[in-house]
């Protein structure tokens, strides 16, 4: 069962009689069925009544419907109003386009619109490459998705992916200052998705693919970063990918071992999977063992997809086949990107010793993590109500930022491995076993991974140029 | 030649000597050779020079070059920098995305995006209509074009129309808080057109089409009407003749005639000029004229495209042929849309009494409006340097508002009617010759245009759900 959080936080207005215990039974009352009571509000009182909000943290609509009970089960309280704070948030959108120049006046509007904008347009036109100074693409980047494969929902479609798009959106203005537009596309498939994108791209300098099912992201994001000149960056492939190898450095310094010494059990080869395994390689670990539904990749298995192929080719040395209980014994590092409980704390046990388990499946990892702390060394998940959360906020508004700000018409994995180092350098002498990454909120992450790729990009064109 | 206006504003810092006379001779030099000075800031001092900052209006780049050349002239004077008022207010775009909801901590993220987000989502992908109110869609308007008529220059592309699309986009916003983004096309393929505008339609609540060449305007319009659920409006048809209804509306107030009783003769059959037409008809004119570059539109004419054929079916009732001279002979009403200087003073002396003269080419009209005044009773322009402009903005931003206040699925000529209507009413009893429409900055225009458009889109949406 969920527990409750903040995600769904709800607000009852009830009246309650004037009686000097009527707080203390209402508080009484949400607790006993297990809410979490986070703000209790008198907004009207009179010699018959008082009209309170409740606000209180819950797990479900289930479990607020418990809580509207136990409240109207009071005798002389009866509930008014339940109003979803989550819902509320999200009434009308959650961005705004506005305009950053003054329309005040007549003078205001001969520059910004015609007859003034015109030589605008013709300087562009003369020099295409002028539009990267002179509008918003200087600044802005597309969050594009199909709605196939949305957070832990699947395929639930564009219309109900644009919460989220917003959402992400929001989170590239709040720490990266980029202006990021949701791009959610009625079809799902690919030709379609990468001829349109291909015909919007005039008015963004970046492409952030979003919660587009594999192995399609693979052929979308390939193709189009042949075809476009702006980089083009898959946030459930590259984004995870980074923070994971931050993860990697740091947890790997607090059990003091080299990676090229170290056995990695990678659990599920999806988009993220795969993206991990990539750079990964590029650390040149002892070896990379590649687990999905069916077992432990390796080149003899039939019907692989040319993702998967590619993964078979690259890993498993030793030709290793089973499960995933088989990959885990005497191996240094487990990542999981795949489902939840597939090992319990007997398996952890037999890795090699100080083991390091990134159990990142959403939102039920794959390993208890306190069964995983049992035996493990160090434990990483993507939840936020545990230490060591693997986020990508951690990795993609700083990625763009530098992307932008080096005027970048591509992206290469010495970009991503330079942001995985930023943002593991952040953590500096705050290491230990249960800080392994900063935290979302942490003002310097964004800034230094933005650095670190616009240096590294600028170089890469720097080479290309000098080539 | 162009006259000096804000459109086209540069400032130049000049080093000169610290003399009683210096200010004298700056000003006096840049208005010897035609600029219109309009500041000058001393930004520096010492004993042997002073810095000044000169802004003034030019007419053109050649211009500005004889404004600093005539500078630079002067002894003791050295133009250190020239810097463009309008490319400075363009620079790194008009527009930015902010964030509507507060992210200031670990809750605002738990609510904004997940696990909060899921719950959002799942109630649009249940009931995908909440989308209208539970995102961005509620109040965004895609403005697209592919760059192939972008004001008076053509097919400039559609990253060199950025800049327009941009201040569209900021007009919106400023005139009636509608969010806008540009989606400007790396195609002018009518079908690759609409199959894109159609797959990025869920993030919007209405299409503004924008400088898209006739006659693939046309189809593209009626394609999407008929295959989206959101209304789609093409500003250069429909809002120029909203517009220019609402002023005709007033001017045969002024010359106080029925409209039944008037030949209205319409230069231009692109864009503007069909939809002016079509409105036109509506209101049951005594006969329409339509003449383009090969003379008056009648059904005698071979090599008609549809558009034409249309027009010529549905105009000229005598079957009339001849010039635009011809057809201006005995007209009441003239309304260009069409090229410069396609007559004089003479031919409007040929009109019926007290003629109405709209005449709306850009930059430069079809008859200077000094030589229409001499016989015309009424006389309106596209520019702002005259009195009566006819400026689409005065519909766009009310249309957009009332349309997605309804929550309306389409747009019908009732709701344009009522948009000119609307227009036309805010002048009420300050109506002169003069004074034909409202100023742009009249804050009523767009709250009254948008109430109009509303409750006919209302009154629409439950006359057909009654059906």
């Amino acid at each position: 069962m969920p527990v409750p959080g903040p995600g769904y936080s709800i607000t009852v207005r009830v009246d309650a009689p004037p009686s000097a215990s009527a707080a203390g039974d209402l508080t009484t009352a949400v607790g006993k069925v297990g809410g979490v009571l986070t703000a209790f509000d008198v907004v009207g009182s009179d010699a018959e009544a008082i009209v309170v909000d409740i606000t209180a943290n819950v797990a479900s609509a289930d479990h607020a419907e418990d809580i509207t009970s136990a409240l109207n089960a009071l005798p002389g309280v009866k509930v008014r109003k339940i109003s979803d704070r989550t819902f509320l948030m999200h009434l009308g959108g959650k961005l705004e386009v506005s305009p950053k120049v003054a329309l005040k006046n007549r003078d205001d509007l001969s520059r910004a619109y015609t007859p003034g904008v015109a030589r605008v347009c013709q300087a562009i036109a003369a020099n295409p490459e002028d539009a990267r100074r002179l509008t918003i693409k200087r600044n802005t980047v597309a969050v594009v998705t199909d709605g196939s494969a949305v957070l832990g929902l699947g395929n639930i479609g564009p219309g109900a992916a644009l919460p989220v798009m917003e959402g992400k959106a929001a989170l590239f203005k709040k720490f990266a200052d980029v202006d990021a537009w949701p791009v959610c596309l009625d079809t799902q498939d690919t030709e379609e998705i990468i001829r349109t994108v291909r015909a919007l791209a005039p008015v963004y300098a970046g492409i952030n693919l979003e919660d587009i099912a594999a192995p399609r992201c693979f052929e979308i994001e390939a193709r189009l970063r042949e075809q476009l000149d702006i980089p083009v960056f898959h946030d459930d492939q590259h984004g995870t990918a980074i923070v994971v190898m931050a993860a990697l450095r740091n947890a790997l310094r607090v059990v003091e071992k080299n990676i090229e010494n170290c056995r990695v059990v990678v659990s599920g080869v999806g988009a993220a999977g795969s993206a991990i395994i990539r750079l990964l390689l590029r650390r040149d670990p002892a070896d990379v063992i590649a687990v999905d539904i069916d077992g432990i990749v390796h080149t003899g298995r039939e019907n692989m997809d040319p993702n998967l192929q590619w993964v078979a080719e690259h890993t498993n040395a030793d030709g290793m086949t089973g499960t995933l209980h088989d990959a885990l014994a005497g191996a240094d590092v487990f990542i999981g990107v795949s489902a939840p409980n597939l090992f319990g704390a007997e398996q952890v046990a037999t890795m090699n010793d100080d083991p390091v388990v990134f159990a990142l499946a959403n939102p039920d990892p794959e390993i208890d993590p306190l069964e995983a702390q049992q035996h493990a060394a160090v434990v990483a998940t993507g939840r936020s109500d545990y230490p060591n959360q693997i986020n990508n906020v951690l990795a993609f508004p700083g990625v763009f930022r530098g992307l932008l700000d080096a005027h970048a018409r591509d992206i290469d994995d010495e970009m991503l491995l330079a942001a995985a180092n930023a943002v593991a350098d952040v953590v500096d002498d705050r290491l230990n076993a249960s800080f392994i990454v900063p935290s979302v909120f942490d003002n310097a992450v964004a800034p230094a991974v933005a650095e670190a790729v616009k240096s590294t990009a600028v170089q890469a064109t720097g080479e290309k140029q000098a080539k």
